[in-house]
């Protein structure tokens, strides 16, 4: 059978793990598929002055329109991310008929439904496992592994740098702010480290997450979002008390009324396979009204774990287009829309973190408020050993409904002991 | 777009639950796919006699000649099991140019690459998600998911009740005569344990596994097997000393020369993701020499868990179908042969435990016997308080080839002082 020619444009980390892959690779992937994957056309504005891998025969260029117009290139790769040039360069290839396999996770959060409708509408395949949790095959699993189920709860731990922080401090007893200059200063974390420390960037990756598992287009700016910058030591020990850890969590939460989903730090328990996740490690946990509940687990970023993903995509899109097949492109033929239900509405356990100046009937005084809330409290922990001044203690509550919570914390955060506003987690439950 | 029709034949455990789900996630998965999957036909030796759900204009049958031969049925779900009538059931229905989906482990172990090869030659496709891992969708990871990578190592809990007896043994320090005798009463175990405890149903999975990891045909009968019997709860008390954990491990390793294949009690590292697998999951590791290491995790057997890998088998292979493709079904185009290596040349630390009755200089012989062979001592550990007359203490190695661990053991069942053959576990590291 005749090889299936690729273009590669955008050659950065991701780019450059892919072509070494399918350089390096070559012998095998041919061995898999019955014909080679070649490629044809790689473009970068960098292509005439840094160091390739060996491509005898390959167009060289800086200009990605002669890749898309290429007459032997059937998939094009579009590894140069963001959402200017990248749409361009995905929209002419699939209008052209050619299927396009692609690393862009803020792209496909903003418009993906539009460019799988693109390439449905030309007979085309869009692939994006590269997108989210790079190292980590989820759009395959929720595409076909397990599309038989129907899923009623995801989580999952999508952002690297922040799990690796967690770690950290989790593991040294070091303050958020010592190992974020450290994950600098090791280039674990950018010089703005707002999109991952804040949440951002796991969130665009829920976003297409949801899309996948649920059917349902959910824009990333109505996600509820809350980063890790105030978990601190103190916080691991106390969830380790409860034999739990925390984790930044991504959730989806299929209801009859809608969808709840958050990007949040949140308590797990020890016991659960998902809070053995450590360093820079993602993780996605699936629970489905038949199926139960599975869980995969690898590196979320990285040139060559991502470089996988890249390659496995263009291996499934050449074997179909080999096979005659002119694949839909995504795991449900169309997505729903409609707003996610408010964060307020979530049902949940919460621990409950709080930072006072020592005083007479501190906890008759919060647990009035949250007793006028209709809240119970399970348990209150205090650790020994620390100054008068500057007291945490932690409760943790029974379930109660998360706009309550809110209530009661806002409530707490203006009486005059209270140093800070109490830190509130959910602690999640049955995983 | 026209619904594809399905004829399930045999309704034990999977059928009902393939079933179940058939019918009870039928809106979902119309859904996903933009067109209906319906069931035309079912086949049980029981069909007139059970209780079913409704299922109107259905054809029910006791002879599956008639759901092959159905006119509308496109793919044929043949949940059986065996390698008798299902395998006429396979062959006739691809004979027929039918599509097949299949739970059956021990056929595709046995003549897999003649079915797939049937396949291939009338233009249908074989789909065999269910048939290892029930609730874990490796197969389309290794197929599909993953597939860019050249997988390096594997590692899989293949089977749930040594496990769970595994756990037990590890929890609550029972022995395994006691923990079987109890899964046995629960129902998690067979009234005869042999095909789990002693490894041989771990095997066939990890002959298929090999063949979609590593495009390699494998007999069972070559894999080296151990079972979990002589695993005690002392042994989990050193492995916990050692900051370890035992597991009945599948492994299969690519080597210059070949494949190296096991099924055997091993050690793994208590920081290992793996060694969070309790109870009765399964779980699948695997290391790429580019994407480095994944992990899959969830139930291995239960009618769900598994009928959800068969409905999303026939949900792929429907889009397939009315995508138009003929696709390739398996993940390797074609099957290579060829024998494992011996497992005597696996290289690799070992954990030794032994059974002696008190006497002087017992350290000493065997540390003599040991340094003859040229393996050089890790540790020596013993536990506290323990009878003289039947004294167990652990010796690890440092990284030496089976063959002379083997031969070392030999040597020092014979000493008139060792109660029963030392017990040679490898220590798995690097996971």
């Amino acid at each position: 059978m005749k090889p299936v020619k690729i273009g590669v444009i955008g050659l950065g980390n991701v780019g450059s793990g892919a072509l070494a892959i399918l350089t390096g690779n070559a012998q095998s992937l041919a061995e898999k598929l019955g014909f080679p994957l070649e490629i044809a056309a790689v473009c970068s504005p960098s292509v005439n002055t840094r160091e390739l891998p060996a491509l005898p025969g390959v167009l060289k260029t800086t200009n990605w329109r002669e890749v898309v117009a290429h007459p032997e290139v059937e998939i094009v790769a579009e590894l140069v991310g963001g959402t200017g040039t990248a749409r361009e360069i995905i929209e002419a290839a699939l209008t052209a008929g050619k299927s396009v396999v692609t690393a862009n996770k803020e792209l496909l959060a903003a418009a993906g439904p539009e460019l799988w409708a693109l390439a449905v509408a030309h007979g085309a395949s869009l692939a994006m496992e590269a997108s989210v949790a790079g190292g980590i095959p989820v759009h395959t699993v929720l595409r076909d592994g397990i599309s038989g189920d129907r899923i009623e709860t995801l989580f999952g731990i999508l952002n690297g740098t922040c799990n690796y922080i967690l770690t950290e401090i989790e593991q040294k007893g070091s303050a958020f702010a010592d190992v974020l200059a450290e994950a600098q200063r090791l280039g674990y974390a950018e010089a703005d480290p707002t999109a991952d420390v804040d949440g951002f960037d796991a969130r665009s990756k829920l976003a297409i997450l949801a899309g996948l598992a649920f059917g349902q287009r959910v824009d990333p700016a109505t996600i509820y979002t809350e980063g890790i910058r105030r978990v601190s030591p103190l916080d691991f020990a106390y969830a380790h008390t409860l034999k739990h850890t925390i984790r930044l969590i991504c959730a989806a939460r299929r209801t009859p009324t809608g969808l709840l989903l958050s990007v949040r730090p949140s308590l797990l328990p020890q016991s659960a396979i998902m809070a053995g996740v450590t360093g820079a490690y993602n993780a996605v946990w699936v629970k489905g009204e038949f199926g139960q509940d599975t869980f995969y687990y690898g590196r979320g970023a990285g040139a060559h774990p991502t470089g996988v993903a890249v390659v496995s995509d263009l291996v499934r899109v050449a074997r179909e287009l080999r096979g005659g097949a002119r694949t839909s492109p995504f795991a449900h033929v169309q997505l729903a829309s409609g707003e996610p239900r408010p964060m307020e509405q979530l049902r949940s356990s919460y621990y409950l973190r709080f930072r006072v100046r020592d005083a007479h009937g501190i906890i008759a005084k919060l647990a009035g408020i949250l007793a006028a809330k209709g809240i119970s409290i399970d348990a209150v922990l205090q650790l020994p050993n620390e100054p008068k001044e500057d007291l945490p203690f932690v409760i943790t509550v029974e379930p109660a409904e998360e706009g309550a919570i809110r209530a009661a914390v806002a409530e707490m955060a203006a009486l005059d002991f209270v140093i800070e506003p109490p830190l509130a987690m959910p602690i999640e439950k049955g995983l």
